[in-house]
């Protein structure tokens, strides 16, 4: 019963938390095996807290490789967390097994003590790797770059290296494969060997006669934006990796470098949404998800209030035609959607590097005219719907009149903003949505209220 | 001097501007090798468009695999755009050496009329696979899938594929070359050849020897999240795909469904911002970027003027307290940035296969508890402002009662509209916004104006 296929009738989740209870390793594992791989995320986010850890330390025994499979569906911070509730033995089990990309990542998520207890009871040398990559960040090459990759010497002859790749076909399953990596008695990378170039020569050949001299290769600290590009330049599936020493450190591959930076669209979708800290899932405390929250809600909560003061300057007029009160949050309404687009296509085209900091003006003026476009068209509705509502056309025309200028200045400001956040270094995703609203919502409320204001004889 | 490696301190743009000018086909050739990778998208992006043109028809003679590549910078609407403008014969010649899962996504973008003048000037065979390709969407395996593979019959020797593959090594340069599959007379395939077990057996033995059986596969019709799925639990980098008559019709990468992931989700992240149609480029006409914008911004005017409607209602208690008029857009700003907040997670996760339509209460209760947390606390805040700032004690507890309540109800919505949008079917990314927006705006006004209408007299 237990390794049914799983299949839309059966709820896999009650079904796996049965198997967690009653401690059957291999059961669990056929389970999972079978389980479809769409179905896993959704799986293993619906599991309580507890039997989702009581999962991994289960399999951290009986099936490792699975455990770091399917830990690689949570964030990093995640499977930190997930990972510092096992025993170091436990834990150095389903690190050992993980990507190399992957180990530094989640290690550097925990603490110092509980990550160093981790790497002594890991397989000597991929602490050493591990260590060594933690020193580099997430989103360069050295973060991103593989380590499991085909290195002979120069020296070597072919039948040595066929051989060898024989010998350890096993071990290399997961491995980069498409290249062979040749360095010299310093590690330094002479040259690259495509795999199908192998098939055919004489064994005794020395691997050097066979390279392609001068591969391309990148730095450690080359970053995932010029990596980006160069994979879109050059039809390579890996380009190696080089350290300051000038030696052969990993691999990079195109796939590595896609997932960065879908990671990091959707990190930024996050942030413009206004959660800070990147990720948030379910599972986290409810505490932190709260002061998360907190932190970006309670500032935009101060400068609402800041713009709000322009309003009760103006309290009179609101007491004689208190009907404007109600198109207030329409004016303001309007100029933060607006506003947001703008900074949308903005921090999108930062982001694909098709405009950098110094295009300030490009973007004003382009902005500028789609903005008064919108304005005009917005403006009039507005104008016709105020008129047949309240019947005062001097309102319609106060209302209709202030659109079209609001809206180009809430355009033309969420379109530079992200910009000049960008020139200062503050992230453009995260701050130009509050910084635009507020600065909008000023410009809005004054428009509207100083011109009810000049006019206020015809409007009563 | 057209050669030289552009630099910081060098015009880029300006550069190649003047040699598309002097139509020197050669030196643009050359430029653009030089230009670095980062730098190539920006440059790109700040040519005229009259340029831009022109900078495409004289590779389609002078380097077609280089304009090939260039076009990759583009989103698929664009590149179709430019494309369209060329002559046939050209557009064909930088067609014809794109990636064959970029062929027809481009293709598909153009009027049929002029796709099949593109595809009768294209080499007959990439023709005939672009117009199979053509029948698929883009975001399942087989839009996705590559169709450049190496393909052999189960009965050829591995003497006579190791000779094919010396001899086509060439042509084998952007096929993914980590397997050969193997297929019977009728093309289905029996199994797969890791390159690597080549490289050391007798070349008279028969592929079928060598090969898996029985590999994974995935038919042309499976989506893209459930690709993603599946490399995620597989480490490998290619699985062939299997059209409904169960022949193998191409090899879909996991670099390939890395990057529609991450298109994906930045698509999504210019839906949330409100710019519908997915992608837009500066490089877009004006009008129609206005259009696009104005497509989602009407509405939402139409939807705020609605729930203006609330305040209107009240009009006599703001007559009688109109500094009532400033705290209104406070409350609708908190609620909006809050609800979005909800709207994000909700939409990330749906996305990420964390939560599916069905798990409505589920999202329900662990927004309601965060909320609350998050209401009380702004709710304090405001109370002692409002105090400090009006020292009114009826109207700051009316204003910090009623945040905790319009925070919570914001939340709950922001957090199931998606979910429920995601059952009928209605892109939640979109329109979760301005109908959270909306409602969460009714919800406030009318809780605000209520209380501070029953408690009127303790106000004034």
């Amino acid at each position: 019963m237990a390794t049914e296929i799983p299949n839309e009738s059966i709820d896999a989740t009650g079904e796996l938390e049965a198997l967690i209870q009653s401690r059957n390793g291999e059961a669990i594992v056929a389970f999972m095996r079978l389980l479809p791989p769409e179905d896993t995320a959704y799986t293993l986010s619906h599991l309580s807290d507890e039997s989702r850890t009581d999962l991994f330390k289960q399999l951290s025994d009986a099936a490792p490789e699975l455990g770091a499979d399917l830990l690689e569906h949570f964030v990093d911070e995640y499977t930190a967390d997930l990972i510092g509730e096992l025993e170091p033995g436990q834990a150095a089990a389903l690190v050992d097994e993980m990507d190399s990309d992957e180990q530094a990542d989640v290690l550097s998520e925990l603490d110092e003590d509980e990550a160093e207890a981790i790497l002594q009871e890991m397989d000597p040398e991929e602490a050493e790797d591990a260590r060594e990559r933690m020193g580099y960040d997430e989103d360069v090459a050295g973060g991103l770059m593989i380590t499991e990759y085909l290195v002979y010497n120069q020296g070597q002859t072919v039948e040595e290296v066929t051989r060898d790749l024989h010998e350890k076909a096993e071990e290399h399953i997961e491995f980069e494969v498409r290249y062979i990596y040749v360095v010299d008695d310093a590690d330094r990378l002479t040259g690259v060997v495509p795999m199908r170039s192998l098939v055919f020569v004489p064994g005794s050949r020395r691997v050097e006669e066979q390279q392609i001299p001068e591969p391309l290769t990148v730095n450690v600290h080359t970053s995932l934006d010029d990596l980006h590009d160069l994979f879109d330049r050059v039809d390579l599936s890996a380009v190696p990796v080089i350290d300051d020493h000038g030696k052969l450190a990993g691999v990079v591959q195109r796939a590595s470098v896609q997932e960065a930076i879908g990671d990091r669209e959707s990190e930024q979708f996050l942030r413009f949404g206004g959660i800070i800290g990147g990720e948030e899932l379910r599972s986290m405390s409810i505490g932190s998800r709260a002061a998360r929250r907190l932190a970006f809600l309670l500032p935009i909560m101060l400068l609402l209030l800041a713009s709000a003061t322009v309003i009760a300057l103006f309290e009179d007029t609101v007491k004689k035609l208190p009907i404007l009160a109600a198109f207030l949050p329409v004016v303001a309404g309007i100029c933060g959607s607006g506003g947001n687009q703008a900074v949308a296509v903005s921090i999108r085209e930062l982001s694909l590097g098709l405009i950098d900091s110094s295009d300030f003006v490009r973007v004003l003026v382009k902005e500028l005219v789609v903005a008064l476009m919108i304005g005009l068209v917005l403006g009039v509705v507005m104008f016709v719907i105020v008129f047949a509502w309240q019947r005062n056309v001097h309102l319609a025309l106060v209302l209709g009149g202030a659109i079209p200028f609001v809206v180009t200045v809430s355009k033309t400001i969420g379109g530079t903003v992200p910009v000049l956040l960008k020139k200062t270094g503050i992230d453009p995703a995260m701050a130009s949505g509050p910084i635009v609203t507020t600065v909008v919502d000023l410009v809005g409320f004054f428009t509207v209220l100083m011109l009810a204001t000049q006019m206020l004889d015809k409007l009563l």
